[in-house]
């Protein structure tokens, strides 16, 4: 098999603990783990569904309209300032521990995140984070105006790398992403932090890892 | 406004109850209320998933993986046979009680079923369910191998019916299939039998009811 020449790293879950807005949620109930857990599931729904409407708006957009949906939802009650608070989560997100140094082992060949995110969203996250060294590339799907799992999305890694798919990785912590990639051409590792099961969609991971520093060099 | 020309139904949960699944999962739960809504969930993950990915399979296949993922994610055991039942089950749906009493009362105009469902089990869930005199149509998306909310289905009430959509009155039980099918460009009843919030994607149902008979005839 020929060699990995390049890293492409989803953003959400993968990177960046998005579980980390459970603090935020704590001004406006008493279970923001529910909350965070409930906005997480609609976000993604919300880009699923708006991608076969041909209906894009950008993630920020996404993220506040599955925010409210929840807030109304799970029966809470929230100020502007409380939602414009909870967005700004967001913005602030932390990355997992291990992710500067796992990025660092590999530099030397290109490290891109692709992601659903905003390109503000990312830029904040990829700068808050201390990431900007450790990676060449953020390619936000804002540039396609659609979402994953299209191949139009996944479609950017190639382009921007100047690489092949099949020589690149791809690297998700989420299952339907990985089946994506995966049916797209990339070799792709699930990184599985939560012990989830398999997606039952048709492709599979070339490798499962726990965190980011077991990825093959 | 012009007068509605003909309806178009949408058939899990809005004709069909498809929670009468519950019963099939005592078998292999003691809380099938949970197998049943998260097989649900899990089954309509799928569509969009495989819809965006462009890996069309048809609904028999993605119902029996939602089945199989969602019998892992908890933790539960299955036989092939006990599969084999709750798949079954699809065949062999109820529908609500007031769907035929309320079809009748639109005879006169064109009604169409327009679903996801796999041709076999339309035919099975509308016979089985006494319907078969009460539909002019029933239009299964395998005819263009895609799911909803992908305009291309959409398309096929009024090219099937002859009508343009904005002279048909879709009716739908499911919020995210409501917003499809007003962006599409048909007026659209929400049938809202659960008290459901409304989903945030940008298109609102022209009007709100809480069973079939309300129905505008």
């Amino acid at each position: 098999m020929s060699p990995i020449r390049g890293y492409v790293f989803d953003a959400y879950g993968t990177l960046f603990d998005v579980h980390s807005v459970v603090e935020a949620g704590r001004e406006v109930t008493s279970d923001p783990a529910t909350l965070s857990a409930t906005w997480r599931q609609k976000q993604l729904e919300y880009t699923w569904l708006r991608a076969l409407m041909g209906a894009y708006v950008d993630f920020w957009v996404v993220t506040e309209s599955a925010l409210r949906y929840t807030i109304r939802r799970l029966g809470l009650s929230a100020t502007e300032d409380q939602v414009r608070r909870l967005m700004e989560a967001y913005l602030a997100l932390a990355c997992f521990p291990e992710v500067a140094a796992a990025l660092e082992r590999l530099a030397g060949r290109p490290r891109a995140v692709l992601s659903n995110g905003a390109p503000k969203m990312l830029e904040a996250a990829v700068t808050g984070s201390g990431l900007t060294g450790h990676l060449e590339h953020v390619i936000s799907v804002d540039r396609v105006k659609t979402y994953k799992p299209s191949p139009r999305v996944y479609a950017l890694g190639p382009e921007t790398l100047g690489i092949p798919a099949g020589e690149l990785l791809f690297v998700s912590s989420n299952g339907w992403d990985v089946a994506g990639a995966k049916a797209f051409g990339y070799r792709v590792a699930w990184c599985n932090r939560t012990g989830a099961p398999e997606e039952e969609l048709g492709a599979r991971a070339d490798v499962v890892v726990g965190t980011l520093d077991q990825l093959p060099g």
